[in-house]
């Protein structure tokens, strides 16, 4: 697993783009987050103005988790083939949120507990069926987690080679926030009972369970807290090591990615430690209610675009912040200056305010 | 000035909306804040599933301000006029972020300081040449009052009769933000120096200025801080009394409407005094870093739906907000049911989480 070769933005054309931010017709700072967003964006591309996005792509990663067996989560697991199925149909939330924000949706089947894959193309990179109980085992071997990695790499580069410009990753399994805040403790140091919260909306007793399960995996990876691949082996699962080699290997290929919710950003706090600098090349699309996702964000030094309570996964949440990224590269990319439109800068009011008043 | 006939959205179709949301294929309330605004929309089309926005206009309003000359704005006046042309021409910020959004743009000159207005169409609804200096006289007469009242009205009926199904009151004005912070301080009754900001990013010198104006102009209108239009007239401005007017007809013919920055929150205060419950067809598109702006919307009892530092008025915040309400609409509009998919719901859990486990 060698990410040591992650390249950074473009500095110089982070520079002219933030330059040519203010010579646009408006008070300079006057678009706040998008004049940001718009200069990260030049600076992913190596080009001012940016382009627009042309193929904006979700990849949902879908994976059983054995603890959900264990009463942790409000659905049955036959929930996430299911959901694969939905998801495949064009039904399901991410479909309809990726459509409205101009970008198509692939769902891959990583470790959904079937034998049979919902159809050759969606279980091309399966890694295996579910994963062990992380509340007693690990999730997975050591040769499954290399191949798990490895997937989601080998996915970045077929979304990538096939002209993806803005990658996001999303989520799909029943049971997935268990391991979610186990990996996050883990990789963060942070109390399981500050991390775990209701899921798709756990009861009381379900919640209790599921603390005590990311307590006991957090516990069995204790002496493992500096290798990011044991990590997920013993309390994380293949759909998240898949997500953190796609994470990854999108920074390798300098494209830029919106994070989705807790889940996805457990498995970018791994990336980020498998590829140092990696996170440059993120962007967190949005806040969920989960109280993990806020604090996994700040340790990632990422503050989300929109927070609108949402929390269900599926790469929603960046999709719904995706027309705000592209409302930002508009800007650059369409905004008139002072000088083309003939507009007074406020260089002549300083003459003024300097005049008696 | 009679809008005393403001309608209610429809509470059977917000009760089947949100009906239908529990029912589609993902956990209930997992998509938070986007369920609410389906709802709503819903409610005001009268119909579920809603229909997704053909025509959402924005319109700018724009107009000068007497004030500015006493140095309270880090632009010089001819600045309004200048972007008029700008918008008309379709380089500012407005132009391209409504783009962005789906969205057409219309800039009407209410009150800029010019005799000759840019174009016919554009000059059609002009009430007069700027206003008044608020800090020492009206800002225009009560006939000019009526006359922008009925301007703004008459505006909201010419767009929604050519087919609008969505409006964006937007504001540009060089000074504008000083009548804002009087008009807000007037009909909410808070301090001027909590609501006195920044604008387009005065100076310290040129913010004491704006503050002490805001204060004598609240102060001129101390006995009328019941009467919304006598407060237009005193402390407001045309371009403010249109964009009210504007902003009650638009409820009074049951059209959603997103609201803008602060300016535009200024004149919905007033038109909710005006036509009491129009509020109820608005929704606040973002929350700008102006400090009067977060006061003014929970005066209205309004959650702004995007937060990111934008201070530029012209519509430019409800237009990055658009997107989100188009994507709350098309979840309503086109996820499957657990029927329709064949997904479980949680009732299955429920029966797996009374079984010991």
């Amino acid at each position: 697993m060698d990410f040591t070769e992650v390249p950074t933005p473009d500095a110089d054309v982070e520079h002219a783009a933030r330059a040519r931010q203010d010579i646009l017709t408006k008070p300079q700072g006057a678009l706040g987050r998008l004049e940001d967003l718009s200069v990260w964006v030049a600076a992913c591309q190596g080009v001012c103005p940016p382009r627009q996005f042309t193929r904006a792509r979700v990849v949902v990663f879908a994976g059983d988790h054995g603890v959900a067996q264990t009463g942790v989560s409000a659905y049955p697991p036959e929930v996430t083939a299911q959901m694969v199925a939905n998801i495949d149909s064009g039904g399901a939330a991410i479909n309809v949120l990726a459509g409205s924000a101009g970008a198509t949706v692939r769902v891959v089947d990583v470790s959904v507990d079937c034998d049979e894959p919902l159809s050759e193309q969606i279980g091309k990179h399966k890694v295996r069926r579910s994963s062990g109980n992380i509340a007693v085992e690990d999730a997975m071997s050591e040769e499954e987690t290399v191949a798990a990695v490895t997937a989601g790499r080998t996915i970045a580069d077929e979304e990538i080679d096939s002209g993806a410009d803005l990658l996001i990753a999303g989520d799909m399994g029943i049971g997935n926030t268990t391991p979610t805040a186990a990996l996050i403790s883990a990789l963060t140091g942070l109390e399981p009972v500050a991390l775990v919260g209701r899921g798709t909306g756990v009861d009381d007793a379900g919640w209790s369970r599921k603390t005590a399960a990311v307590r006991d995996a957090v516990f069995r990876a204790r002496n493992d807290t500096a290798d990011p691949l044991a990590l997920l082996r013993i309390c994380g699962g293949a759909d998240l090591a898949a997500m953190a080699g796609f994470l990854a290997q999108a920074a390798v290929r300098r494209v830029p990615v919106l994070l989705d919710g807790v889940v996805v950003t457990a498995a970018a706090l791994a990336a980020e430690r498998l590829a140092p600098g990696a996170s440059r090349w993120w962007q967190a699309g949005h806040r969920s209610t989960e109280p993990a996702h806020a604090l996994a964000l700040a340790h990632l030094g990422l503050e989300p675009i929109v927070d609108l309570r949402m929390r269900l996964g599926e790469g929603s949440g960046a999709a719904v912040a995706l027309p705000v990224l592209r409302a930002a590269v508009a800007t650059l990319a369409s905004m008139a200056t002072f000088g083309e439109a003939e507009v007074s800068d406020r260089a002549d009011a300083e003459d003024r305010s300097a005049a008696p008043s």
